[in-house]
């Protein structure tokens, strides 16, 4: 039955795994089946083409797990790749970025809205374009912010060093009064502490984690799509792969998700 | 001729325009193929297996360009990838990390060396091996600075911040008294002022980029493949391929390089 089949999540590396333990959280009776594409991490900085080419290669990577649905657990690569993957694919697909836009759209008081993320998905704009479909008077700012990654890979999550590079980055939504901030980028959770003791909490902080798979659970239940029941033990619930060596991912997913994460496989990428 | 044939120059972005920086000041007759590996930058987290399967590609792609010897400008490939790839060419190959091993041996005087580079290079013990294949009484230290790399491309040269993760990252070489630092990753060159008032004025900085365009003019000279003379106008002495879009990286590359780098061409390298 394909209400059985897994949900197929991906990203280009460890940070889509706020999204999967999101999905874990609000689904416990999913299979899922992620894929972080370590080998060629990080997307943030390159470009849309390449973005678009890495992404359709882990979508037919995921097909061949007859996946029901694909879940683009990556804002640069939602920014970049899901418009084309909605118009290829015949299962339904989300990203990021929509469901983000939508929950910060509909939170703003003063309709100052800031998104941080790489710079690919600031330049993208991608976050503007949806929130002023939904609240045209909005004004939306975005902020490259290129450390924050290496910064929470390095383990800095409370250290006066992010403190200093959260300071210069927010100074400017800060000068703006903007009273919403997306974290635009799946490894930003991670630092959220520090970003809401520089932003200050009359700032609303979104993360579009918890969003996406809130707006994931709704669509599959609309579509009669949701899983029945708890898959049994031994049926190999939760799946990870990855295009480099797996040592390195299994430590830092095992820091990020309390469910024991045995086993990941590697899965040369370029041949799909 | 074959003395007449380029020079081929690879790394995983930008970095290595520090190595083709000196191969161009002390070989002024030489032409130069320059392959930047944008799409998949950095290597410096990925493992032996994936950068050795990079690093092929790329020389199926120089080989398209009739190079008579090929210069691997990235520390993580040279410590992965060199020694297979000398294994398999029939032009020679030289990497980064020998002709910095040897200077860092002969400078030393209390035989204390340290050694920072990616988290690949150090955990590959690439220079500690040489060096004692040179001076068997060496110590040697090596330290992961994965934050250096990031800062620089963010342009934190000199800056409160760097100075900090710099201080952090070299207290334990400090501790140890070293009297000579190799500057293990082609970035590093750009923050040597820093690492310089960190490490203080007694310590030796060595910087592999210069050492190998040195070993190379030496190696191709007893070779008889040293150019006779100066490439015309016109004949496109120096060449840039990129595997992603070529326009940050010729942004980057003209901040670092007088010579003004006209162009640079996108390659699908996963075809190779």
């Amino acid at each position: 039955m394909i209400q059985d089949a897994p949900i197929g999540v991906f990203d280009s590396g460890v940070g889509g795994l706020t999204v999967f333990r999101e999905i874990m959280r609000q689904m416990p009776n999913e299979k899922i089946v992620y894929f972080g594409d370590t080998a060629r991490v990080p997307y943030g900085s390159k470009s849309k083409d390449t973005i678009t080419r890495y992404a359709r290669q882990i979508v037919r990577f995921l097909q061949t797990h007859q996946v029901k649905t694909i879940v683009v657990a990556c804002n640069t690569a939602s920014a970049y790749a899901l418009e084309e993957l909605e118009k290829e694919l015949d299962i339904p697909v989300i990203g990021v970025v929509k469901p983000g836009a939508r929950v910060a759209a509909e939170a703003t008081r003063n309709g100052r809205i800031g998104v941080i993320g790489t710079e690919a998905t600031i330049s993208s704009s991608i976050y503007s374009q949806y929130i002023k479909e939904l609240n045209s008077n909005a004004i939306i700012s975005g902020k490259a912010c290129p450390l924050f990654v290496p910064l929470v890979e390095e383990g800095l999550l409370q250290d006066p060093v992010t403190d200093e590079i959260a300071k210069r980055y927010l100074a400017e939504l800060i000068d703006i009064d903007i009273d919403t901030l997306i974290l635009g980028c799946t490894h930003y959770p991670l630092i959220r502490s520090t970003i809401a003791k520089v932003m200050g909490e009359r700032v609303n902080l979104v993360n579009p984690a918890y969003e996406t798979a809130r707006e994931l659970k709704g669509m599959l239940g609309e579509m009669d799509l949701l899983s029945r029941s708890q898959p049994g033990l031994g049926s190999n619930q939760y799946q990870f792969y990855v295009s480099d060596k797996a040592d390195k991912f299994i430590r830092f997913a095992n820091s990020i998700i309390k469910y024991g994460i045995l086993s990941a496989k590697q899965v040369n990428i370029e041949e799909f």
